[in-house]
């Protein structure tokens, strides 16, 4: 099998988990693209020399961030025809006329997958899935920053230094938020959706943006009263006489798809007339996300021509007796002792009770309980002895219930 | 330029929207794949002969159904090294190990967007994105004739013979429904969906399903008084033991993105440790929105390898003056005609108020508005004349309000 040479640069947050991930995945990417990857070497801003990581590269991931640097290597390296993959929208939304342009002359790829929306697939689906759609708009949750800062302020009603505070203290927002909450991160994201969205030039100062600094309880609990979500929403759209790219906090109206879109989680939604509207959302920061979405474009890149078809796929044993929590329903006479004897027949079968609802009196009584999770199998016997008892009038029914707290 | 034979099998509600969209974004498709599209020939189940079109295509579209004919045509397609895009879901979920084998053998693609959650592009994600993933579940709403009876059925409290009979007067459900509201629709795409997420073989067969028929109204009723929302959800998971691949109606805490997917959308969400979740949402069925996904497959198989970079990208004006809703924020004095001279002011600019929410008395009054769509320079001309005004104590803080109903 021949080597897969990665040339990384950048050993940060994302440049570390990558390293890790790429460890751990060696033998499935190995599997999906043919070859073996192998780290070339690693450039950080102490140490290494970048040429010598080319000469011995296939591919250069760029982690290294900044711009002027960053643009440096890219620029050799898809010069020097080797593939690219890089996480740095600032480069992107500031050259990216000149390196695409430089990618096409060279015929190489260059992945920016996790340069927006962390492992959310927006770029992938802009520039594959919808390539050949008319797309009239982008709108987009891309700063997960400032999407837990407001998603905190309407959760708790407390002010924005004070969610700007409890970011920082959870990692969400670094030490100097300026780029985050002032809409400038935002803004360069947009501006690649943007281009790939309308195939158009837009650079980062084609964007108009505002942050959230300026964000009170007050506008949070009005919006509440008017049934609005507040959001930083950046938003390319395409208008008569041509296109608006922008970033600016914005109400929701609570039936939006990106109205429930809480925490530092991004989204975005593409709209067109065929498709009419299909939302994507996920972790959007997050180092291992962020390594994630890079290695996905590693595979792409290194990757056969032409999609691989599944199926080289191993046989794998299928469980049918599968672990679930269950709503049950039952119809009841209502006299004493009859919660009790139904209890002990769930019990026996290790079945526990989460919750539980009656409604009606006497011969036309309904019992729905919540179920803690246990193995089908188990709680269809107990549900089969209770069926018997003579004061259930009909077989219990039961449905499954998908319960985050329970897992 | 050379041309792209395309053969069309079917010319149903897909075939027939196809058709149409291929005519629409001819030129797109010629600039994306750098080959001209051109309709080679259209089987009917009247008309047509498969050989000869065959003969003269590169790609065969499938969008004939059936399972025994389509399954004749794909393999005679294949073994001819043509590429394949078909939107069958019983033909890959009950053929897909000997289709897959055959297109790696030959080297074709194969492509199925369409065959799952419409536009949603879950394939691809699965196949592309997430390839480098250890996948851990997938939980999808995958039928939207079962989506929309159930959204119906919580909406307005009816019986399931009611939504039923609504959905068949919207179309969106057939007059014979049993396929959909049986849980077998469901099950083909989840078959197809764990095959792809753990590069496992598995047959519809495997998949257990379930049905919405016996749902009734009290049973939504008591999930809404537990805080539960009742779906059919597909679930495909990795269990210590093997993976369970099934499709039961569900309640799913409100909480969790499948919760609030209404009508008859589609939306998968997929798991794993190192992307935590992401969760694609959009129309899932529709004519038109099925053709897309088609078209998008046909200039993937069609498409130079690699990558395609953006970037031939056209220079486009970009708008700076956008039309937007907008909650204006004012303090002022609270005494008679405030309101009047205000309104008066962006009765001016052609502002028209949707509605006003006055919070306190005297001189700590704040009045919220919400604006209806206007320029955004004229708003802020109306702002800048209200912000001079003697009785307003701060100037007026605009934020943009994104309003579905009012577009």
């Amino acid at each position: 099998m021949t080597a897969l040479r990665i040339g990384l640069l950048g050993r940060g947050t994302v440049g570390g988990a990558f390293e890790r991930l790429l460890a751990e995945r060696a033998a499935r990417v190995a599997e999906l693209t043919g070859r073996e990857p192998q780290l070339a070497g690693i450039l950080t801003r102490s140490q290494g020399d970048f040429g010598e990581i080319l000469e011995r590269s296939d591919v250069i991931v760029e982690l290294i961030g900044g711009v002027d640097d960053a643009l440096g290597y890219v620029r050799r390296a898809l010069e020097a025809e080797r593939d690219v993959v890089t996480a740095n929208k600032q480069l992107l939304s500031r050259h990216g006329d000149e390196l695409f342009a430089l990618a096409r002359e060279r015929g190489r790829s260059l992945g920016f997958e996790a340069a927006v929306a962390g492992v959310v697939p927006v770029i992938r689906v802009l520039r594959e899935s919808l390539a050949g759609a008319r797309l009239e708009r982008v709108h987009g949750i891309v700063n997960g920053t400032t999407n837990f800062i407001l998603s905190e302020m309407a959760r708790t009603g407390c002010a924005y230094a004070d969610a700007l505070a409890e970011a920082q203290r959870l990692g969400y927002a670094e030490s100097d938020p300026s780029e985050d909450v002032g809409g400038g991160d935002a803004a360069a994201k947009m501006a690649i959706l943007a281009r790939l969205a309308f195939d158009a030039r837009v650079h980062i100062d084609d964007v108009r943006f505002e942050g959230i600094e300026g964000i009170t309880p007050g506008d949070i609990a009005y919006a509440r009263d008017l049934g609005l979500a507040l959001k930083l929403i950046g938003t390319a759209e395409r208008l008569e006489d041509g296109i608006s790219v922008r970033v600016h906090p914005t109400f929701l109206y609570a039936a939006h798809p990106l109205a429930s879109v809480g925490g530092s989680f991004n989204a975005v939604t593409i709209e067109s007339e065929a498709i009419t509207e299909i939302t994507l959302s996920g972790p959007g920061a997050g180092g291992m996300q962020t390594a994630s979405a890079v290695l996905g474009d590693l595979v792409a890149a290194a990757s056969p021509a032409g999609s691989r078809p599944p199926g080289a796929a191993a046989a794998v044993p299928i469980v049918q007796d599968v672990v679930s929590a269950f709503y049950v329903h039952m119809e009841v006479d209502d006299r004493p002792g009859v919660l009790a004897q139904i209890a002990a027949h769930l019990g026996e079968e290790g079945a526990s009770i989460k919750s539980v609802v009656q409604r009606g009196l006497g011969e036309a009584a309904q019992l729905v309980m919540v179920i803690h999770p246990l193995p089908e199998s188990r709680l269809r016997a107990a549900a089969e002895r209770i069926g018997e008892l003579e004061f259930v009038r009909s077989a219990p029914r039961a449905i499954r219930v998908i319960d985050e707290e329970f897992e």
